[in-house]
């Protein structure tokens, strides 16, 4: 299944919002939710293909209000090559924050000056409360998989040791557009993951090659601390970042970032450099 | 003025719970809210000396539910230097989870055979949404000081480059006991910073001697991301932590962990090592 969060037109009532979604052929059909962040958060409930359609619907953000995202740095074998660095014994990991997110097509909002880099990335959705679990128990605790750009100021990012600083910028990490359920897709046996700036290819490589897979992760890091429905855990780039290039290359305004994983969807948003 | 969440005992309805709340001499009144968070979260509110008395009141954590915690590393000089680095142009920023924080004397429950250090600390309330704010913006916008120890789960901190992983184990971050506001303290005027681990006195400096002080920190987070009312900024710790010391030290079960601001407050914290 694919699950959204989707916009809608005035209603009756003159009102515009948001519904949690399920897509059903090529229609969108209402979840009892005001979004997915919601929907989750409410606890486990069968998806049904019974809710009202939603015309004119267009996916935003599906996961607004998530209370912990979580990335994984250093995770696709070339990746870490390229940073001069060993395949790793742990996840490195960092955070964001809900407030970090914005919609797959939402442009990307940032003051002037900055080397505003992508990181095209595959994203774990939680399902159930994890808590010190194991890998059996966090891959079933998997509610779906989207789409991330964890796009990153790389001048705040080294500005010292840790990394937070250039990673959390608000509304600066494009999520998106669906949820697609583990039934449908298994990270494990390979997807695809896509950047483009402007239309060239600047990353491409496959899940099949992560370090930790979305369950090591989950496991993991519920190891010391709590994950919840919701909760959002990006599993970390491969290969071609703007930093690691010779020269360097980091997004100008106006750059159109398109960030794709087939069988779930692409993201698309422009660079807009104000203050 | 002090401001805390207070536990209360058992009401006419039989239900116990939490209040936000004033010290009016020695007697603890009710603030409109359940606890701190949600009272500074309503928006600007007078805080008077007027609500019910709460008999048996006990100071609990005063902010359940800050949206934002974010640390400050290497922030006193002394510390600074005992881990062998330079002064620093920036601050070196991390994060914790509302779900870290526990009270002023709640045991610190961890598995056994972690690491686990000290960290003395002041911490900031933020009091007003920061988005973008200078300096005297950032220090209006201060809602009060409280005291905080960062513990930190050493091997697990130092396992990969970025230390979120060893300094947000769920409930392991006391804070308390209470939120003392601006008009009664001034950090830039020096705050005795205290830890002491079953007695023995480990760590002891001042605020005066921050590097970036909590209207620096206040308005460089706001930069990159908007802080709002109930957001919490521990502000670093001085030099004399148990990692830096030869031989190293760490805590055991049973080690009684005290914090201490002079004009604040004290935690008094057990470690339990259980599974």
């Amino acid at each position: 299944m694919h699950l959204a969060t989707v916009a809608h037109g005035t209603g009756a009532t003159g009102a515009t919002g948001t519904s949690a979604a399920v897509l059903d052929g090529d229609i969108w059909r209402a979840l009892p939710a005001a979004d997915l962040s919601a929907f989750l958060a409410a606890g486990p409930a069968a998806v049904t293909l019974t809710g009202e359609v939603i015309d004119g619907a267009v996916p935003v953000l599906p996961l607004p209000a998530p209370r912990k995202v979580i990335c994984c740095g250093l995770n696709y074998a070339d990746h870490i090559r390229e940073t001069g660095r060993e395949l790793p014994a742990y996840p490195t990991l960092f955070t964001k924050y809900a407030d970090s997110l914005t919609g797959p097509e939402a442009d990307l909002v940032l003051p002037p000056g900055l080397q505003v880099d992508w990181e095209a990335e595959l994203a774990v959705v939680v399902g159930t409360t994890l808590r010190r679990a194991d890998r059996a128990t966090a891959l079933a605790g998997i509610a779906g998989y989207t789409v991330a750009n964890d796009i990153s100021v790389r001048d705040w990012q080294y500005r010292t040791l840790e990394w937070f600083q250039g990673k959390a910028w608000d509304a600066s990490t494009p999520v998106g557009p669906v949820v697609v359920t583990p039934d449908e897709i298994d990270p494990a046996k390979g997807l695809e993951v896509i950047c483009r700036v402007n239309g060239e290819q600047v990353q491409h490589d496959n899940t099949r090659t992560l370090v930790f897979d979305s369950a090591d992760l989950l496991a993991y890091i519920s190891t010391f601390t709590v994950l919840r429905p919701g909760d959002l855990v990006l599993t970390g780039t491969p290969g071609g970042i703007g930093a690691a290039r010779k020269p360097q290359r980091f997004l100008a305004d106006g750059d159109v970032v398109e960030t794709e994983i087939p069988g779930i969807g692409r993201l698309r948003n422009t660079v807009r450099f104000t203050n």
